[in-house]
């Protein structure tokens, strides 16, 4: 391994000097900016080692770095050799400021479809040049080849609006902001825009590609044409010109003179730079697609209820499944992760898991994102704290759900009982929430928190994240977090509430259900409000929960939430008279 | 009136005409950008006859127009001639683009001292002319001259810290950012920075004037020579150079070649071309001053301790009062808060009023900002809301703080008793808050109206402003306001907490304490948390509390709260049984 990794440093190096360059940068991203990336983009693992979901390194010729934060702190220090690469902290060192003390005078490279303007920006201080090859790629010779997944059409009975219907609204928006046209970069922006769904990638049903949607409403798709079966092109009808991936830079400087939308934040700078030597007018501005996403009309929203109702009774099969079996110690971290995608692969129209479960057992339960390996595997044991953060992918719609077990048979201790409770408190203040027009995640954050900071707890991630309709489990532009964009809830959108408390080497706990935003009805009410209607129907561990440390209002909440999860389920349990004992005892009032 | 501002705009028209300007700007600010302003800087009431604390007016050949925001829709309307003045609300109908509109290619003058480099670019659309002599001032004859009241020294032992430590302090910090000097605009910077006081404008007590602070810790400071007694020459000491406000324009010309901050926000844009036209290097940043001026040392959080006992002393003998009196139909709203302002007048080291203390009965409650006038002035009538907000300013402190009170002798109706007490609700909720260092006040403010949100009910403005120490009583950069700018709360911080409900026509409702940011103790927490400690000390109006709506842990506060007011103030009531009976009667657990 180190060996193999010291070869391939030393042949980029010698890549980077036919380039005359004197260093290089290597964002963990695909040429999308996406979370999950193809193989064919594993760059930074390719180079480094290092398979975490967030990354960066910098090679110069006598010295490299790679960062990452800190849920991979561990991981980075046991993937990557610390002869070859020095080993960062993303935010207590930051990359831009190590290459302004180590790179004066040096021409760094970089890929312009790897990086946003944005990112670029970061790196001013330094000699930045764009590669027109990546001098990485010339030298990876067992790179796989992109992935050539079909693109199948998404129909309007879940999709719930024809594509015409949606450039159509955006083309209006464009035209209202004077732009001719519009970059779209992100293929979920295209699976939303199209409707259309691929396999390019593990967990998000999208198609790689890129577009270009003008203010008549028609729009450029530029796709692989093998990933684009007969049907596929049917569907997409004839306001959709196709064209390979080959075609883009003829077709960007086809738009010389036009007034061209593109996002600094989320679209490779490749763009910008395209744009602007051809002549046309760069308008810095939002993907056109990130808020209309955002916002699940009618059909999305019954298809969301309708997929969590199958997700909820998976669910509930495993938790009573859970009951006994996690007692007996001869469970582990996959067998139990396991367990919950058989159950899940029994429900119709289930595609596949929306991330990789975080299957934690006691200590483990303690790393945020902690991903089960064989090597990490462990015996779930008796009477610990188990953590289960899972989702699945269905044709009408994603789900993401976390519960906290005890795995008894005794009783859980009493300090549990109390971070449990107050992280409980958390989640249920978040649901309860009414709020009007123009609140945005970043103002309610705290709510989620407040019981844990009156014991001076906390937990070092944001309380919520916007969720897709059959497209990525983390979708923006809305989120439930101080660090969040100040975007604006709206009634349609699908936002988590995960609130968790975290004590390494000892347990973790997070407690999350989806939430949709609805406007609320108050007929005298001076303003619109909107309030959340909880998605995910799964009950929560009674025996972890202390009621007299929930005020009233939070123990009528729960009360109610487990009476809805036992009615709305209950038809669907029907054949499992044991299943359906165990859910009539997990929510029977407390 | 009218025609004494017919002839005062045909006069600033034709003076408009020999400046060789096609219109002028005329906002409401003097030339400190102050919130009060001294009588010598009414330009805008001179001009229009308007006398509210926002606005602005534009006056073009043809044409002329006056803003204000919606607290001061009825009084724009009744101080302003609609013959000579469009009447504008500056949300709805923004003067820079009602400038863009009318004014295209005319010359548009301005007063650089009146306006800051961030307000002056709003008008971007617009050919700006800054002005060297005002032309409003050259018109107008019998302009009130420049108060002239004496500064005088705050003593350490209330300040805490002498002015040479404070400029040291403010020295490093100057050099950490290698700039060479600050300016100094606001004239609460400079009492501060100086440890000095003034009255030259009413309710704050400054002394204007404009300063420089060099980054070796010496300052210059520009103020005329008949306000500075020699007591107060000799505490300033050697490191301040003493210049009148004239030998400004060539302090700023010998900064050629120097880095100097100046605070875009805040400070006359004067300074920034002044500086930039002497081959200064203009560096823009906050007022220096404004974050230190907010966190309270201890001698200054122990004054504002000192100074609410004896403000809360006066609530209580007025609350008294006002238990019986307002039941009478005798007193009015002008005689009420006379009788307030005498019982502060008895208590030692007062000042005066914070503010112009509002003082509303039935629906005059529910005009935010109300003022009461000779010809406002109503009855207080038994059975209604009564509401006043009012503070004073004390040697050791400034306080601030509102009551709702029910006149009686008849009970509160129901609905009037849920609307108090969700008001007091979201009071508690916010007074009661843990959260960790990095929080900010708009994280925070939904906490203050949830109870009103979940009935479809919310107020119109900021939870809570910053306060001084014996100085503003509206104090930057924190507030408790999703509209504010994310300043991290700090240990030593004073703010507001202040929810209201108002029902035009009907009632207003308020309750505000002064909160004072603490570090929380929780030895073992991983970081720092803070919480607030309540400073101000009177009762809540038991008749209008409805305890069945307020959660357990609220009532729990509320009765801790009560039972602290009693214990701190009988003390001071000692020698009045009937102000004692009461404060009893007031403070018993509900």
């Amino acid at each position: 391994m180190t060996l193999e990794h010291n070869h391939r440093l030393a042949a980029l190096r010698a890549s980077l000097t036919r380039h005359g360059l004197d260093g290089f940068l290597i964002p963990r991203a695909d040429e999308h900016l996406g979370e999950y990336v193809p193989a064919s983009a594993e760059r930074l693992a390719y180079i480094t080692g290092f398979t975490g979901s967030a990354g960066l390194a910098i090679v110069l010729a006598d010295h490299a770095a790679v960062w990452s934060d800190g849920r991979y702190t561990l991981q980075l220090e046991e993937q990557t050799d610390g002869a070859l690469w020095e080993r960062l902290h993303l935010i207590e060192q930051k990359p831009e400021e190590w290459l302004k003390t180590q790179a004066a005078g040096r021409r760094i490279g970089y890929d312009p479809m790897l990086i946003s303007a944005d990112g670029l920006a970061r790196f001013a201080g330094a000699e930045m040049v764009p590669v027109e090859s990546n001098p990485l790629d010339e030298i990876w010779a067992d790179r796989p080849a992109p992935p050539m997944g079909p693109a199948v059409p998404h129909p309007d009975s879940y999709a719930g609006e024809p594509s015409a219907a949606k450039r159509a609204r955006l083309a209006a928006v464009l035209r209202e902001a004077k732009e001719d046209a519009a970059i779209l970069s992100d293929p979920a922006s295209l699976a939303w825009l199209f409707n259309i769904r691929g396999t390019d990638v593990e967990f998000t049903p999208i198609a790689l590609g890129y577009a270009l949607l003008f203010a008549d409403g028609t729009a450029s798709l530029f796709m692989a044409g093998e990933k684009l079966p007969a049907e596929t092109r049917t569907f997409l009808g004839a306001g959709v010109e196709l064209a390979e991936r080959g075609a883009l830079p003829a077709a960007l400087r086809a738009l010389a003179g036009k007034t061209v939308r593109y996002d600094p934040a989320t679209q490779p700078v490749w763009f910008k730079t395209t744009l602007t030597e051809a002549g046309a007018i760069v308008s810095a501005g939002a993907d056109p697609v990130s808020l209309p996403r955002a916002t699940k009309n009618r059909v999305e929203q019954d298809g969301a209820r309708a997929a969590h109702v199958r997700d909820g009774a998976a669910m509930v099969r495993f938790l009573a499944w859970a009951a006994e079996a996690l007692a007996s110690g001869e469970e582990t971290e996959m067998s139990a992760a396991a367990r919950l995608l058989a159950e899940r692969a029994k429900e119709a129209d289930f595609r596949g898991e929306s991330f990789p479960a975080i299957s934690g057992a006691g200590e483990h339960g303690a790393i945020i994102h902690y991903r089960v390996t064989p090597e990490s595997n462990r015996p779930i044991r008796p009477n610990e704290l188990y953590l289960i953060d899972s989702g699945g992918q269905y044709l009408d719609g994603t789900t993401d759900i976390t519960r906290t077990l005890w795995t008894g048979p005794g009783p859980a201790p009493e300090e549990v009982k109390t971070h449990v409770t107050r992280v409980l408190a958390g989640h249920i203040a978040v649901a309860m929430l009414v709020f009007p027009e123009g609140v945005a995640g970043p103002h309610l954050d705290a709510f989620a928190r407040q019981a844990l900071w009156q014991l001076g707890l906390d937990y070092d991630h944001g309380t919520g994240h916007g969720v897709g309709a059959y497209l990525s489990v983390h979708e923006g532009p809305a989120g439930i977090s101080r660090a969040a964009k100040p975007v604006p809830l709206r009634p349609g959108m699908i936002l988590s509430d995960e609130p968790g408390l975290y004590l390494p080497g000892a347990y973790g706990i997070r407690l999350e259900n989806l939430l949709l935003v609805q406007e609320a009805d108050f007929p005298d009410a001076r303003k619109t409000f909107l309030r959340f209607e909880t998605l995910t129907l799964a009950p929560f561990d009674r025996a972890l929960i202390d009621p007299a440390q929930l005020e009233p209002a939070a123990r009528t909440w729960l009360n109610a939430y487990h009476e809805r999860v036992r009615a709305t389920l209950s038809p669907h349990l029907a054949a499992q008279p044991a299943v359906q004992d165990w859910l009539n005892r997990a929510t029977a009032p407390i």
